[in-house]
């Protein structure tokens, strides 16, 4: 590491799907960690598509990043210099911090020091980090999943999407599963194991083709795609169904008049429907249980992803435009370093 | 009491607001009970903009009323006839019945025994009954208010968002009541007390005359309207916002592409929004309770209300187009015969 690094900053406000135009590579001196910070030097930064939301000036209520600024991902590093007790140098940590190579941490909120090693290290910012924290609260605070209920999982070629379409297998539920395409299809049913997978593109009607798999109705829908697919669902719920929005990827890139409009809204009070979002870091102190519970299950082989790696920071604009036109599945990953040999050892 | 009765059936189904033409006036022998069931005469008939939604053949997931069958309302009637050993002759009960007569209750579901006269009778199916209720619950339930919170509630010259406006205020909340028409508002705040009222007919941008009296947002969207109102307050709604599915009014006699969208579904995940559709009835057991509550306040001059009456069965079709177009506003109600002068004395 040199006493510079580089990041990817925001160079104009996106409109539509994300182009190369839309950012710069930035290069700035390395900076000193203050008195209970740390300097972080960066292995991986997710590509996700949720990065989008902050990257247009849409109405008010949510602040967009600022020319310049660096864009956010989850990140997982290595400490380099230390002015915090809690951390040494060589810690390998998960932490926000952007399409950067390094950065400073102020050693609060989401930073936490990886402790199990008999995992692929990868897998700390994948199924074990933000994405499958993402599957694993929405399906258990929000959807309060139980064995034998009807859980539809769309997007489910995706990380979020398919880690939630195995927990709710591993709990007992009956999985539908919705993807784009015969390749994303058939994975889900021959990797994942997944009985009853959707393909949206070949289904003229999304309803009526989940309709057709869930002739007794739909207890929880775990939504990634965003109002197209929860207007689809909504008439398919049952009593006391519960919809968790966990992502809105087909709707990020429209402008607010093209986004689709939720029309089927009886069954909130016809069947009691309740609509949420998730915020994963609500359940920040439940991370390193659900962290544990997911690793057994990446250990015994019953829950597998998929990885599409990008090979340095300069590839974090076109990989992330690759996450939205779907060219490739599973969890879209930025590797800006080599991993540490035995650092953690 | 003759041994024939009249009810109203559904002629044809609705499409659009009510006509005459929808409904007619049948004459049925009055039956008699069976081992356990009570013949019950009625003194009052809700009118409720909630009964259209069984009037029209809409979307398969919700059974239409069959043609012949009586329309549906909530009704305080006494008992002429018993062979239930809980209920006497003479008792007034709240139950379901509909636009009829006279009626046979099986002795469960929602039918309770009046117990408190000294409040008006009619009360007992307005703001101690099922407005009042979906009012009580919608907020304490689902709202989840606490002193101190914004909330803001449509429609709010019903009987169910005028007692939502009073109850939060009663909890220590500040209140923005959304009504149609200078009448309407002035009766919220001269006789109500409501300080912050918008007119959504004099308001260009409903969205934008609610955010000028909410300048730190929304805590608890409490909506009677539907889509449209839910769609511009969206927006507006604070971190871990409620938004409570009371009413539709606005959408109940749309066909469904001419429903409002609902686009602004954002917040969901950015501010955490939960929306839930209520149905009373889920809050059986806690009625005595709450009713006890509101009858206190009742009494006590703190809740206010306002009632519509129509007098005999035949008006109930012309009632029921009033509710939509908004010629007056209140609890309506129809009364079908005297009240009993000291029956439950």
């Amino acid at each position: 590491m040199t006493q510079s690094f580089r990041r990817i900053a925001l160079a104009r406000y996106l409109r539509g799907l994300p182009e190369p135009e839309d950012f710069s590579i930035v290069t700035d001196p390395l900076p000193q960690p203050a008195d209970g910070e740390l300097l972080i030097h960066n292995i991986y930064a997710s590509i996700d598509p949720g990065t989008r939301a902050r990257l247009s000036q849409g109405p008010s209520y949510l602040p967009p990043l600022k020319l310049g600024e660096t864009v956010g991902a989850f990140n997982l590093g290595q400490v380099l210099e230390s002015r915090n007790p809690r951390f040494q140098p060589g810690d390998l940590v998960t932490w926000t911090c952007g399409w950067a190579e390094a950065g400073i941490s102020n050693g609060r909120g989401y930073l936490a020091r990886i402790t199990d090693r008999s995992v692929p290290l990868a897998a700390w910012i994948g199924v074990l980090g933000i994405p499958g924290l993402t599957a694993y609260f929405g399906l258990s605070r929000l959807g309060q999943i139980a064995a034998g209920e009807t859980v539809v999982v769309t997007s489910a070629a995706g990380m979020v999407g398919a880690t939630a379409a195995q927990i709710a297998k591993l709990r007992g539920c009956r999985v539908v599963a919705v993807a784009g395409g015969p390749v994303k299809c058939a994975w889900l049913r021959e990797e994942l194991g997944i009985e009853q997978v959707v393909d949206h593109k070949a289904a003229a009607d999304l309803g009526a083709a989940i309709a057709a798999c869930c002739p007794d109705g739909v207890d929880v829908l775990f939504d990634n795609v965003g109002n197209a697919s929860v207007d689809a669902i909504l008439p398919l719920m049952r009593m006391n169904g519960r919809i968790v929005v966990s992502g809105q990827v087909g709707d990020y890139n429209l402008a607010g008049d093209q986004v689709h409009g939720i029309r089927n809204t009886r069954p909130f009070i016809t069947h009691r429907v309740r609509m949420q979002g998730l915020v994963v870091f609500d359940d920040l102190r439940e991370f390193p249980a659900a962290q544990a519970e997911l690793a057994g299950w990446l250990k015994a082989g019953k829950l597998k992803y998929r990885e599409v790696r990008y090979q340095g920071l300069e590839q974090a604009p076109s990989a992330f435009r690759d996450v939205f036109e779907g060219r490739d599945f599973g969890r879209h990953l930025l590797q800006l370093a080599p991993e540490p040999g035995d650092a953690a050892a």
